[in-house]
């Protein structure tokens, strides 16, 4: 049996303060297969939370671990900044026949280093320099990441509250109100940007993502995102779709903006990109905005081979065929089955659902009982965050790889911890 | 024999116009092993650039191969954000034996994202955390990174025309004039902290390379960085020294500040701490700095297990004792008399040089010399990059695990095509 | 016969090109009384623009003459600073009997400079001292001054595109939207400070005009007022009001925010309030946030002590009783009654009119038409002013003191200024 | 006698806390004449301060006063925006006549609104729209106006340490080290500008007081002025002169910068400028940088005749001939001479003097010690004020127009103040 606390303490003696998931599943974890993760007791846990979606093939995916094994035993090229590399072309090549083509994109790829917020870093980059202005506008409960341009267009005020951090300007819109009867509303947006004497600056973009994860499981309906897309068109502004969390197939498609049927000028992806969660980021850009000179945005992990290897085993095995959206679909109803089972059990408790694809939120009224279930789902065998600007929505974020047994444990976990904490 | 043409076509066709050293090296790498990286054709170059400073113990070194190799086989878990991991805690243990308690620092480790400019943000985002202060005062050549906080203490502003891009209040100060008779010279930083009605606003803290790599390798004198420490403790300003590039033993010791005897209060570090070419990056700060909330920074890849796996095993195999400094010591002064003859046979052609450890600069008075020394070197099978912020100087960082005949044979290369390009 | 040519040659020789109303009426003014002005010609204007609404008590107004001239001859005090001085003191009695007592203000005065933009500047940096926040919200179309604090607030993008600015953050919400009949909508700004997770930032302060004079007379409605103060109050925001232009009894009594029933935190005023075209601000504020210290903001032309002379003979002389009010109210309806026939007579030509008190705008579909109006009056020997986001409205202030002859002189002239340019 | 108690009250009581000089002097001043100001109990004052320097030519002066009670009884025009007017006429002709053309200056003149820091605002606004560039040099220990734009390139960092103040980008420098052998030395700044990686964004200009008043009476040398102004010329930065306290002959010549021979881009002129307390401004600017559109830069005050009025009878009465400046530099002479005896007298108590002109500063090296000097003088019957970052400096300021009898008088109040306070 491990003890627990011996094992612990150069975390707690020698880690920042800031270290904060471990304070949620206080356990050391050792070893994880497909969705499970194991810790040093060898207690097994269904793992709802993947790496905050990065690991939506499930853990050490045997098909990417294969030829990940291999390009390392032979010595492949592990670092290349950007240069030219054969795992590298072979990532271009399978990402343009398997993502780019099928969906009659033709974006170029940006490596704009290892983290999402790199993506959004460049995003936002590359969207100033086209246009020349520097106005962002981005939408309540927002996160793109926590470097100091993507905190500028993040929701989160309380991360920001900090004095001394330089105050951008930052350009805020509420977020589509799903779940209501309301109509998509930009009347105030598009009377700030036609009023000629409105003050607000011509955006060089907007930045959205199709759902908020962090934000709490919000989703914007599709007629949002297309009035959306139809604004940033008709006023001359980029249409930034940060589909780090999102996307790789998340929502059920590859991209989340596709059932909207928009077309984003910028994409920023990561996470599960690599599939096997080795750091590795894109940014995507309609050929007409690649006007970055050589080398205008660069950065040490732009070139983590190890990570194209994995990426393109990914893509080869999960984005040639249809298979995998079938599946996520099939998921996606079983769990909003579940879901609703529970709200209807808790009639009057103000619990409420919502999601698409495999991300699902279980919204309750305090974030004390949304803190209670997690609690309790770990305590049974199930890792599952919770989100929302008062954490008050616990968060499903199952492998896509799933089997339908897998899911319907993890779904009872939760209804289980539902009624554990009522 | 390899068609390059038709192998490049999906990097010109589909990469973003920003991407830069594959064209200072048209071909395609596929292999590398220790010293050297091969190309598709079977081509070997010896490396001088490492991936700039990302791979001193050589490529794919077999010590950290094995470790690598055994964790992925076993299932080790590949992502975990900032939870608890055997990994992890692995990682932890060596750097407090090896690294801080050997020096006598009691500082704390934050991971804050994968890449050195996540830990540069994070640095400036604590500084003014701790102290409610805005300004970060950097220094002229300085470079830091790509993220919207660290390119506003980076000094190109080449970089940061761009009209759109916010601009942030930055503070630049003269680097140390290494290589001149002057005396350090902070009289005038002195006046503006010390003129009650001087109007610079009390900095939060410095951020500073103890030698600017991408700069054009300026070494500052360790009486310098003395008396910037002085200056930093009399006014109450933090001390960062990022050791990104220069940390991991590249000057000689593992951090580079150790020769001159100063204590930073916070220090980045990043690149060659995975020792494989794994995106990996930690900010070490004071523990009296430690005032974080839990999850106040945070990012998906602070976990990146495979990569502190073998910055675990780089640890151990280097660090335990002190054979590898005395090494870099040694092939440092073989480096340092090559360039010197270099130096003496180009008398009155404006060449002069500088370094330290196992990174040296060899200038030139134009930047086309210095382009056609490198290419120059490349057709003769050695990588080497140029910096300075006319690229005029010649950027040696030769893995600091080469062997004396490997660094030999480099520095004739240069030798030669010094000479070709007169 | 004057020579115009050869009288303003020194105009545009020596001074900037950006002066601006000597363009739309080329004469040189020397004489005035009353509601007339008179160019060197000898030929008398009747005003309906009072110096943008400085002059309501008319020109060079006999009771106010008689105790400047009275009070220079005595060789008073004519400058001060923030001294003590006897004039002053007679202000500051006057004004808190005749203004602040009756409406039951307990405000206190501040002295912030001159013009109406030091005003502005002061009342914005009490707001962000008493609160320690600095973000400030203002509204589409909004004028608030040309110093660059006054400007952040301002609405007209137009003055503020030169690159070189500084980039203030600043937030605009769309004004009423009067004439329509849409409820006073405060949904978005609402959702902006409520939800916690907007990135909107808690801001210091709203500051409005209750009628947007530069904006083109847009006026907004005492529920659309009442609405924002009750959400200044709910999210403890200041609330200014800027009267510089409005206060003084424009539209009908002395504070313009009097008919909706609030009273701001903060209000600024100057143009009339010297009554006689002097330089003289001020900045009220509540007692409770008087947390200035001495001297933090001051400036030259705080104590300019004509000027507080015949401030205080315009108190005595116009608000010891309802008198002024009475025939403010008279020539107002006159005003809307000659503004209602004018837009029944050209109905299908896109006129239309707004306004109270005596401060009216007469609104053409084309600026085009608002030029010709006030090009053909001007001929006819009116000087009126345009103004609006595209200069399409005809902008009535005829002096406060005008009689009903005066006034219906120059609706006439403008009805006639209509049909000229149909 | 005066019952001073009754007779503050509605200042106590009504006036806001940011009142500061009239607590230096406890009195209520109602008249003034040339040299003397009287309180309202009759007692007299020597003037020294005369309105920081807004009273050169004394007060109520006799020439200025019948000029303007003349213009005034005659129904002149007193407002006019910037309209044309014979009020206006009169002075612009003076000005070429008296100031420019007799100096070879060709500048053109803009109205900027009634006070310093509009000129000051405007002259920022103007240097960055022609040249598209931010940054702004200014100096330690400078003072330029309280509004933003003027605030930001001010030198007190304690009027900005609200930190809900907008922090603008600013770039101070170390003013000239007056007293001291040192060369002028610019070689930081030089540094800055020259180094292509500096990351110093290229200035669109350089503010400079010639002399800092507020500062603490610092004397930039004319080398350092004239080295200054070579450096902006290399590196196409603009020279702005801030003479707003220093001109209208302060130092002897009407410009400050007369001395050192060199012609500003851009020169702000207001206080002594209508001579006779009325609120008035310029800024003059070199014919090729008039790029301003009409209107670009406006406000209500930019046409206050009366103080066109005035400043035309002090241009003809005291600018037409050399009768002044002659004066000025008998009473410098006067001056300096008495306060060099101070210093003999109090050797070892750390006292020093600096100045030129009739503008000079007596420094202590304890605030409190400067303090009581002041307030010891008031008793005795002469008004003075102190100043530098610490207050420890008391300025003398006396009327250019003061005869020798007058200023014998206030120096020796100051001896003995200076001898009481030891």
């Amino acid at each position: 049996m491990v003890d627990l606390k011996a094992d612990t303490a150069v975390f707690t003696s020698l880690e920042s303060e800031v270290r904060s998931y471990c304070r949620a599943w206080p356990t050391v974890f050792t070893r994880a297969q497909g969705s499970h993760m194991y810790d040093e007791g060898g207690r097994a846990f269904l793992d709802f939370f993947v790496g905050a979606g990065t690991l939506n093939y499930g853990h050490n995916n045997p098909v990417l671990k294969r030829a990940l094994i291999e390009y390392l035993t032979g010595d492949g090229i592990t670092h290349s900044l950007d240069m030219f590399t054969g795992a590298k072309r072979s990532f271009l090549q399978a990402f343009e026949e398997f993502v780019l083509r099928p969906r009659g994109l033709d974006h170029k790829v940006m490596f704009p280093g290892p983290s999402g917020t790199n993506a959004v870093e460049a995003a936002l980059k590359l969207a100033r320099k086209v246009t020349g202005r520097e106005a962002v506008v981005s939408f309540t409960n927002a996160f793109h990441g926590m470097s100091l341009g993507a905190m500028s267009v993040s929701g989160s005020g309380a991360r920001r509250k900090n004095p001394g951090i330089p105050r951008l300007p930052s350009y805020h819109m509420p977020f589509d109100t799903q779940g209501t009867d309301e109509e998509p509303d930009f009347r105030w947006f598009t009377r700030l940007l036609e009023d000629k004497g409105s003050g607000f600056p011509h955006p060089a973009a907007v930045i959205v993502e199709t759902v908020q994860g962090e934000g709490g499981i919000n989703v914007a309906r599709p007629e949002w995102l297309r009035a959306l897309d139809r604004i940033c068109k008709r006023h001359d502004m980029l249409l930034i779709v940060d589909d780090i969390q999102m996307g790789c197939g998340r929502t059920g498609t590859f991209f989340s903006f596709e059932e909207a049927g928009i077309v984003p000028d910028i994409v920023t992806l990561s996470k599960s990109l690599s599939g096997y969660g080795l750091p590795l980021a894109v940014t995507l850009l309609r050929p007409e905005l690649d006007v970055w000179e050589p080398g205008e945005h660069n950065g040490t992990f732009r070139g983590p081979n190890p990570a194209f290897v994995t990426a393109t085993a990914a893509l080869h095995a999960y984005w040639a065929d249809a298979q995998l959206e079938k599946q996520i679909f099939a998921r996606g109803e079983q769990t909003e089955e579940a879901l609703r089972r529970i709200c209807r059990s808790t009639k009057g408790e103000g619990t409420s659902m919502r999601g698409r694809g495999l991300v699902w939120g279980l919204a309750f009224d305090s974030p004390e009982r949304a803190d209670a279930v997690r609690t309790r789902c770990f305590e049974r065998g199930l890792v599952i965050e919770t989100a929302g600007p008062r954490d008050e929505v616990v968060k499903l974020l199952p492998p896509l790889t799933c089997t339908a047994d897998e899911l319907d444990w993890g779904l009872d976990l939760i209804t289980r911890a539902v009624t554990d904490t009522a």
